[in-house]
């Protein structure tokens, strides 16, 4: 079991600059993110764009900013627990809280902080009929290992660059790739979808433009996947795997069940400190929510600082808290 | 008369980044200030002390903080009224405000920002008999032209830098320099102690330490400096000027005379927003206060950002503000 003064659920930029703060009140972190690695949105969703509103970056790539954050922390010695996604919650007799992991990771800590910003991700599904009764029966809605297609027919449903890279992948792969795209444009990388309709010319895949699919069969596991075309004209293909790559979406998850106040996906706090209606926790960042909110990445940062005052607190109800200045005193490595 | 969206009083850090805030939603700011460059305290008192509480910047330089934000609004093209003091705030009959400066400089603008951290910085005076009837008239608080001095007999007092500078500076300058010092060691730097203890040992400058001036005379104009030493002995010194060079403290200022809610030195804001209890006038950065305030320059941020989307809404109440992530849009530079 992990022994920590704060739980920081999510690794974002906000769940980083907390241990920062609480840092320089001497209080130690630890980190669990259900992503592989710190960052959050910024080094899962757009490692590479420019964002132009932190404060005193003219510009700076999302991964560049999680780096610095990360450096940043780095005296505080911050635990981490990535890939693995927090399940459960429960106060303790001794007052203190167990965050429990769907890997069985326990950690036991005083303090747990909300900084979850949009939640789990989880892939959009769309509407196919008998989709679920599929799911790990054919129906994957990501590529873990390519191996698992080899020699098999499938069938890739999405218009974006991941059915895009993934169709040009496993055409090497699997016996027979069909690309379903409801459109006749990509919007994935003109290269890649140029790299598509080369495959499909030369007849290396099979490539439907302005189609969906509606249904699935099979006896057990997947065996056939309908299409239907925009014309209306259905279509049949034998398939061993359904793959829908049609992007990740934000779910709250299991937070939602730990008797929180929700107001639509998101964690309501008071802005004295980003505490919520139950002591010892708080939430900071794109999960909470309050008059006037922004989910802004420096407004994120703001609110780790108030809250690791408040969390001091809560922590050493007995000692006092002197402020100081990082310009002044610099700060100080935890042991 | 200079006419824009938002005036900014205070070009610190907090009301430079207003400008990047105001301008993400199309608003034209104009910054005023009383030191005569932007940046507040950060340039005026340790531009090169590094800070290290800067989300994303595991350090940084007051003055590089102040150039990397000065370089993010440049787009948005801010004017500057700098070296001036703001000394009035009136309410137009169309429901625009006029910022006038000690200089007579008009600002005509739909909302005020007051970003004024600590206020402005007025000299710190020592306890000196007859000082306030001598201000103007031989007491002067800083050097803005040396050659005032040239060929007078002068009195500096202080343990600082300033004092120990000038004293270097004005020997060679003035008739007479007399140094007084409290105490028997500088707190500027050695090299420059260094220097005015050989200034003092070759006769050059009166160095004269434990002491401390206790009484000015003159008829009209100063005559007369009276010193006490810690021996309680009394030494009388003939001066053209006396320059007391403790360093600056901050002042509310005029600010205070404006009908804004006050407490301790600072205003009250609410937290959805950062406006006063005046509409129209919000208040930013370290100058205003609320439950859980932190005087960071983070925080500072953060309240700008809210500011200016409640900012957007008092000057276009018809139109309707559309968010937009600087990742997914960009910015776009200000006519």
């Amino acid at each position: 079991m992990i022994i920590t003064d704060i739980g920081i659920i999510g690794a974002g930029p906000t769940g980083l600059f907390a241990v920062f703060e609480a840092g320089l009140l001497k209080m130690h972190c630890h980190l669990i993110d259900s992503l592989p690695q710190a960052g959050g949105q910024l080094s899962e969703i757009y490692p590479q764009k420019p964002i132009y509103d932190i404060p005193g970056y003219p510009t700076v790539n999302a991964q560049e900013l999680v780096d610095k954050l990360s450096e940043q922390i780095a005296p505080f010695h911050p635990g981490y627990t990535l890939g693995e996604r927090v399940e459960t919650l429960q106060k303790q007799d001794d007052g203190t809280w167990l965050i429990g992991t769907n890997e069985g990771t326990e950690i036991n800590c005083k303090v747990v902080v909300v900084a979850g910003g949009l939640g789990c991700f989880e892939p959009r599904k769309p509407e196919v009929d008998r989709l679920a009764e599929f799911e790990g029966k054919g129906v994957m809605y990501a590529v873990r290992n390519p191996e698992v297609f080899r020699d098999r027919n499938i069938v890739i449903a999405g218009g974006g660059d991941s059915a895009l890279d993934w169709t040009i992948f496993l055409a090497n792969v699997a016996n027979r790739v069909t690309l379903v795209h409801r459109g006749d444009t990509f919007r994935g990388a003109p290269d890649a979808a140029e790299k598509v309709a080369e495959l499909a010319r030369t007849g290396a895949i099979d490539l439907v433009l302005k189609s969906r699919v509606v249904v699935l069969d099979g006896a057990g596991h997947l065996e056939q996947v309908t299409l239907t075309g925009h014309d209306n004209q259905t279509r049949h293909i034998q398939a061993d795997n359904f793959i829908p790559l049609f992007g990740l979406s934000p779910k709250l998850g299991p937070i939602e069940d730990w008797g929180l106040n929700i107001d639509k996906s998101a964690i309501k706090v008071n802005t004295v400190d980003y505490s919520t209606n139950i002591d010892g926790i708080f939430a900071i960042g794109d999960i909470n929510t309050y008059p006037g909110k922004l989910k802004l990445i420096l407004c994120g940062f703001h609110e780790a600082a108030l809250m690791a005052q408040s969390a001091f607190k809560y922590v050493y109800p007995d000692q006092r808290l002197t402020f100081k200045y990082t310009t002044v005193y610099g700060i100080t490595e935890l042991a």
